[in-house]
């Protein structure tokens, strides 16, 4: 068994991005501009865009940080979309989700010009990544991506299974997987609360991505010797261990489950540094106009 | 057995949109209009426009026709596009594929306002789809969708293995089987030309969808009892027996396929009429302002 760590690729990646930046730097070019946009005060969502305002800071992008309070109007958060969809030095933002209940977030991520909707979460760069085009992928399935090639796991011809439908992970996971390129080139199932076979599906699958939500979801009975087990769970469990009094909760089983592995995700560790590594991808991305002029 | 008649299903249909039409008539509202954009003299595509225009004039839309000669340039297309992209009598239109090589088919795709984008090709409609946000659905995945329903099969825990990953019938498809919905709520698993197990899904699927474009692909010891069974394939073999030299052939082997199964879709009648009927739909969906105002 193999343990892939997210960690370290994070890190590697973290490394490369600020030699690409030093680069530019150093060849008079524009630094890369990431903006955020938050909402209120909910601790998650805090913690988040410190972390990737801080990330920007460590690779040498350039930050910005707009805050509103709960109370701003859907009026006021559209025109601060359409205010950093028009300012030149900006070369992508995220509005941080969830938003609050008075205000649409398909709204707000709809009028994100997707040249600069660097979270990927348009349905113009929805539709692309679908059909195979140059997009922004959205920040989890690029992390599991990177893994995969980074890790050079064979995936052509393989049974990938994908535990989950979600708009963000679970259906563009399964898109990726069955495109015709590396990683992908997949035969693909995606299972789902309603699935009425989804122990055998799992027990068929040479590679399993488990994004449900639910703690401990994938049990050893449910995995064949030798699969790769991508782990997307992150559920913050009390614990009477730990400093903070939570642990973060994977939705695999780790201890029976990574025995019989070829690889395994751990949580925390796995994907979850993958994904604000990927984020910063996307921004230097932007920054040098490689998917969209 | 039971077969799906797509024929009759298709007739009812247009019948349902013709009356739709006489009470839009009747109240002094606008008639829908869907424009169609030839390029060259294709045996294929000359037919279906044909039919396309026919089906408008059947079901009391308005319809225009234009046509372009092979050796038209991709910036003359393009204006074209903007020309009924602005025009506001027209609700809908569509350009012809396949276009002649020098034109990006891509580019004309992207150019067409998604609002009008009634054949549901425009990333925006692709990804509005996957997202479950209301959109132009494309002709084929949508005219199997109103097949299942009409038939009324049940789909919600089903195993559903889609058998190609093309960009207008198996990516679709497989997104629109796994949403939360009727109908859907499947497991969803997407086989392709790549895949080492594909009759083995087969064998454990409730509905096959076939995609391939292999004339006579599935085969009796690929399904299982009381399976149902859609067939997308339509490849033109020669033939003595028919007038025009040529018969519609399927993706499966009928014979000894529809006897395992409890509804089967014929070739041809069975998803092929489908297909302009829902572009019609589309088109008044529309003329309405039902999706986009």
């Amino acid at each position: 068994m193999q343990l892939i760590d997210g960690k370290a690729v994070s890190a590697q990646m973290k490394k490369e991005i600020a030699e690409e930046v030093a680069q530019i730097k150093k060849a008079g070019g524009k630094i890369p501009h990431l903006a955020a946009v938050l909402v209120g005060h909910d601790g998650g969502s805090e913690t988040y865009v410190a972390s990737k305002v801080r990330t920007c800071e460590e690779v040498g992008f350039k930050s910005s940080l707009i805050r509103y309070e709960e109370d701003v109007t859907e009026e006021e958060l559209l025109a601060c979309v359409d205010r950093l969809n028009n300012d030149p030095d900006v070369d992508g933002f995220i509005v941080q989700l969830p938003l609050p209940k008075h205000i649409s977030e398909q709204k707000i991520i709809e009028a994100i010009d997707y040249r600069k909707d660097v979270d990927g979460f348009h349905p113009i760069n929805v539709g692309r990544m679908s059909i195979g085009l140059p997009c922004f992928l959205s920040a989890t399935p690029a992390g599991i991506l990177e893994l995969l090639k980074r890790y050079e796991i064979e995936t052509k011809g393989k049974h990938c299974v994908v535990l989950g439908r979600s708009n963000i992970v679970g259906k563009p996971m399964a898109m990726l997987m069955m495109q015709k390129s590396y990683p992908g080139d997949c035969t693909v199932t995606v299972c789902h609360s309603r699935s009425e076979n989804l122990k055998e599906m799992c027990l068929n699958a040479d590679i399993i991505i488990v994004a449900l939500g639910v703690p401990e979801f994938l049990k050893a009975d449910m995995v064949k010797e030798g699969a790769v087990v991508i782990d997307v769970g992150t559920t913050r469990m009390p614990s009477s261990v730990t400093k903070s009094g939570f642990k973060l909760t994977g939705d695999v089983r780790f201890d029976e489950v990574s025995p019989k592995c070829s690889y395994i995700t751990p949580v925390p560790g796995g994907v979850g540094p993958m994904t604000i590594i990927s984020l910063m991808r996307n921004t230097l991305l932007a920054g040098k106009k490689e998917i969209y002029k």
